[in-house]
Formats: structure tokens, C-alpha cells, sequence
């Protein structure tokens, strides 16, 4: 196995995040559905960007805020995806290397600009996201670096790269050089939305062992077995898949395996201020701790630590370091 | 006296805040004077943005700042100021309108990016900026919409416009048409470093009477007269302005005028997150104060609510409704 650099590689749609609160009048007017992700063209982004209050930017995209706990846990992230040349992929490449995540794909030259993401964050602290994909659909293989995907212990997929399409290849073609590797390879399934648009794939990805670490929350496994009943679906995922962690918001996560199925509580928070980011929070927690060989279940606690920082303020990577609030609780990281 | 369609015009430099959390060291190391901002050039934004942590992009700039927290309070306000056509341009435009804040000037086409200022935020609460000022030096008399100024109660300049050449011509003829139409002209002082460059032009446009209520806080006092006193400086700011509103940070502020000198307690806050925009917000209240006729103190109470409030969070404008504050301790706005 070559030498290990980077605990997970990170590969996704790299997104600026333009965040506002909403009413849920917005929403119901909009007809937009909470707490799902919709894609948007550029001509709907405009429109949508109108009817918006006052907005904060930051860097987000599953992919990135997942890279970005890592780093806070202490640990070593790589980041692929792609920005354009413009001030919002030059705020995003700076976000990842003042974080210390490695990230050197190419930015995009000539063509659509650096994707941003609408999020109208309710009263609720729910957030619903509207995205424009923009420069991430240019995301190809040639923007995947054999050594980078090499050296990682994981290498780690955000279902919503099914979307840009030239960017599947590039999912695949990770998978392949990380399993050639001797790695192993995670998906998020990102969103129910997603797993409707996709769920033979994401199936096929998951039964013919492309996917040896599967994160999803409740929804996207109903969604991905067509069942209302969660139990079934946490069945039929321990007979599909190795490991893999299943988020229930304040019910905390479930982590299920070929050795069984162990439940692990949320970590209490005082007040949900913003939920963007909880699942991709949680992620770096859970991917960590298998990076670092640790027992199932303490990957799942790292994980529920991490969503339960994030969730506490606006926006979608930590504010203060996961490293010092895992060691609080007694993790020797 | 034409009709009065806003409260407020502010006119001022278009920035973008680019902010991050900063540790002492790093200003030490940089040289940076904590509380200060300075102008850097293209260069140095590129050298010091690579030394910055993460950060967060927000709408700024002292008079945009102002103009929300008038909005914020009910008030009918506009802003002049100068963005590029840009991503950061747009954000600016987009965050302007969604608070309500009247914003038609042209943007420029092709020249010089928006402007930004990298905002260090250190633990004690203190921001330290370092503004690249880009396409504000584009700001120019033809920019100056005769009518808005006219219809506006007060006209509100800021001191930073001294430094983009063109923009001096552009505030003097703002504060001829203001008073042209029998309206009044407010100037803030901005930052003892702009004091210092600007004295004797600042001192000249007070006792000439270019400006009618002068908004400052205590250093800037202390550099305009170059008096180490602050009392020396405030009896002088009584025999040369008609009207002052000097902000003593936790002391309060003072009010000046012809009629006396009255102090008015600072709103107390549970803690000082961020001091960015602190004076900008003080200045809001009392303009709108003023504008509404209210007694000069009433309307520095208005100040110190608006300020309190907004360095209770990270960044620069009021993230909840002023005029619901200003209600809950008895204002009938």
C-alpha cells in the first residue's frame, strides 16, 4: 500500500454558500420543499436570489464542510472539486488552505462560474438549499489525482456528484484507483431528492462493493429501498452493505454492519440555531474515527459531536475545534 | 424644499467584508494597529488574505452599514457608493435592495474588482481592518443623483471618502445640493487614521459649515484637535460644529451642541463578540433620530441600542429589527 497522506480525500461539488433566514411563507410561495436540496439554473438563481433577505457567504458543499470537520478533528483532508476563476472559487480555495485542507484542482478558465447555493434558513433552524451548480459540472476525471486518491485512507463521495454528469466518471474512476489502492470508499447519499434521481446507481454502487462505507440519514434510506417502514430499510442496508451510519437528527445515528446494529445517542445542543451541515458534520466525525482505526461506534460518537457543534450556529463548518470537543468528553485524539 | 423621500442618503465606500477570527500574534507579527484600518494595495489584499483563517463575506462598508441599521429602524434610506461588475458587486447590490435600502448607482464595467476589506477579529472583540478599495476610486460627481440628495432629510458622507480622489469632488457636490435645498450634511470622521490625513480639509468643511452634525468617536476627536484631553477637544467641537455625536465605546456618547453638552449611556451588552460596525450602527440611530426631529438625545439613545445590538454578533449590520429594540425600551417609531 502506498505511504498514507491524507486521512480522507474529499470529493465533491465545491460550493459557496449564500445563506439567509426565511419565513416558511417563502417556502410554501416558492413551493419549495424544507430541508431538501433542489437543483436551479442560472435564470432561477437570479429570480430566487431577489426574493432573498440580507445573505451571508461562506464556503460550503457536503464534500468541503465534511473536509473541513476533519482538519478541525485534527485530521489530514484532501478536497477535489471544482471552482471557477472568479472572487467566489478564490474565496472557496482560500477557506480550504486556511483550514489546512489540501485542495489543487484546477480551477475552471473560461465558462460558467463558481456554484453557490441558496439556503433559506427557517425559524426552525431547518434549511432548504437551492443550488447552482454552475463551474462543478466541468468536474472530470482528469481532475482526479491518482496519488491523492492513493495516499488516502478513505476516499469519500457525495451522492450529489451523480448529478453533474461528466463528474460520475470521476466518482468512478476514484473508486477504481482507491480500491486498486487498497483503500476503502464512502458515498453519502446526500439527499432524498438525490436518491430518487438515482437510486438504481446508488443500489448497483453499493451491492457490487464500489461502496464499502455508506452514510445516509433516515429519509435517503426510505427513499432508497422505497419503504416507509425504517426498519426494513436498515435491514436490507446490513445485508447490502459493510459499515455503514444512519443519521436520525435528535434520535442520534445507527451504526450497522455484518456485526450487528448499535444505536448511539445525539449529543445534546441548547438550541438548534441551523441544521446546514449536520449530516456532512457528522461524516467527519464518523470518517475519522475510521481512518484512525477506531471501534465503530466511537466514530459514530466523533460524529454526533461534530453535527452537534454545527447545528448550534449559522453556517456549516465548525466554529471552534472538534479536536478540543472530542477531547473534552474524554477522546485521546 | 422639495419633497422628503428619505430619511437618510449615505454616501460612501461599497465594501465587501471578508472576516475571520485572528489571534493577537497575528497582528503583532503583521504590524497591524488593532482597531485601525488601513488601505492596502491588490498586492498586499493577495499576501495578507493567504495568512487569514477561514472567513465569512458579508455586505460592509461604514455607510452601507448605516443605511441598514436606518432601515432596520423603519427608516427610508439610499446609498451611493461605487461596486464593480462582479460577484462581489452583485452580493453588495442584492443585500442593499433586500433590506430595503435605495441603490441605483451604476456599477463599473471594466476596471478595477469591489472592494473588500479583510477584517482581523481578535478575542477581545476588536476588528482591525485592511481595505483594498478597488472600484470605490471610481466614484465620481456623476455618481451623485441630484434628486435623491435633495429628497433626502440628511446627507451622509464618510470621512473614508477623502481618500479615493475623485470622491472628494463627489462629496462636496453632494453637500452643495443638499444644502441648496435647505436639507442638512453629516460627515463621520471614520478612524483617527483618516483624521490624521485628512485634518486640516476635515477641520475646513466643520467650521465652514459643509457639515452640519459631525459624528466621531473619542480618538478621533483627540487627532482632529491633537489633544491628548478630551475635553480640550470637546469644548472646541462645540465653538466649531453645530451639532456632534462623539461615541465613547462602553461609556456611552456624547452629544454637542450650541445649547450644551449631554452624555448618554452606552445599552448595556451581555458580551462584545465582534466591534465591527459599532460606530456605523450609532451613527444610524441618530441620523434617523434627527431626521424624525427627535430631541439630539433621544436620538443618541437610538445610537446606543443600534450599536449595542450589533456588537452582540459577528458582523456589521443589525441582525434583528432595530425599531422592535428601540419599541421595547419605549420609542414610539
Amino acid at each position: 500500500m502506498p505511504q498514507t497522506t491524507h486521512d480522507v480525500l474529499n470529493i465533491g461539488n465545491a460550493i459557496v454558500d449564500i445563506m439567509a433566514h426565511a419565513d416558511d411563507d417563502l417556502l410554501v410561495g416558492q413551493n419549495l420543499i424544507k430541508g431538501s436540496m433542489r437543483l436551479i439554473d442560472a435564470n432561477e438563481a437570479d429570480r430566487l436570489y431577489d426574493l432573498m433577505g440580507p445573505a451571508i457567504e461562506t464556503s460550503g458543499g457536503c464534500a468541503g464542510n465534511t473536509a473541513a470537520g476533519i482538519a478541525s478533528f485534527g485530521g489530514k483532508a484532501a478536497f477535489i472539486g471544482k471552482v471557477a476563476e472568479d472572487q467566489f472559487g478564490k474565496l472557496y480555495s482560500h477557506d480550504m488552505s486556511a483550514i489546512g485542507v489540501d485542495f489543487d484542482t484546477a480551477p475552471l478558465a473560461d465558462g460558467a462560474p463558481t456554484a453557490c447555493s441558496m439556503i433559506l434558513v427557517t425559524p426552525d433552524g431547518e434549511r432548504t438549499m437551492n443550488t447552482y451548480l454552475g463551474a462543478c459540472q466541468e468536474l472530470t476525471t482528469a481532475d482526479i489525482d491518482v496519488k491523492t486518491v492513493e495516499g488516502a485512507a478513505i476516499t469519500y463521495l457525495e451522492g450529489y456528484l451523480w448529478d453533474p454528469p461528466q463528474a460520475k466518471d470521476a466518482f468512478r474512476r476514484a473508486a477504481e484507483i482507491a480500491h486498486g489502492a487498497g483503500r476503502r470508499v464512502s458515498l453519502t447519499l446526500s439527499d432524498s431528492f438525490c436518491v430518487d434521481r438515482f437510486r438504481d446507481e446508488f443500489l448497483g454502487l453499493i451491492r457490487d462493493g464500489t461502496i464499502d462505507i455508506l452514510l445516509a440519514n433516515e429519509s435517503e434510506i426510505r427513499a432508497l429501498y422505497q419503504s416507509s417502514d425504517f426498519e426494513t430499510g436498515i435491514r436490507a442496508l446490513q445485508s447490502d452493505c459493510r459499515i455503514a451510519a444512519v443519521t436520525m437528527g435528535a434520535e442520534g445515528a445507527m451504526v450497522v454492519s455484518k456485526d450487528g446494529i448499535e444505536r448511539v445517542s445525539a449529543t445534546p445542543v441548547d438550541a438548534v440555531v441551523d441544521t446546514t451541515g449536520a449530516g456532512d458534520l457528522f461524516a467527519s466525525g464518523f470518517l475519522f474515527g475510521l481512518a484512525r482505526d477506531m471501534p465503530l461506534a466511537d466514530a459514530a460518537r466523533l460524529g454526533t459531536i461534530a453535527a452537534a457543534e454545527v447545528i448550534g450556529h449559522i453556517g456549516a463548518r465548525p466554529a471552534v475545534s472538534l479536536a478540543d470537543a472530542a477531547r473534552q468528553v474524554g477522546f485521546k485524539i
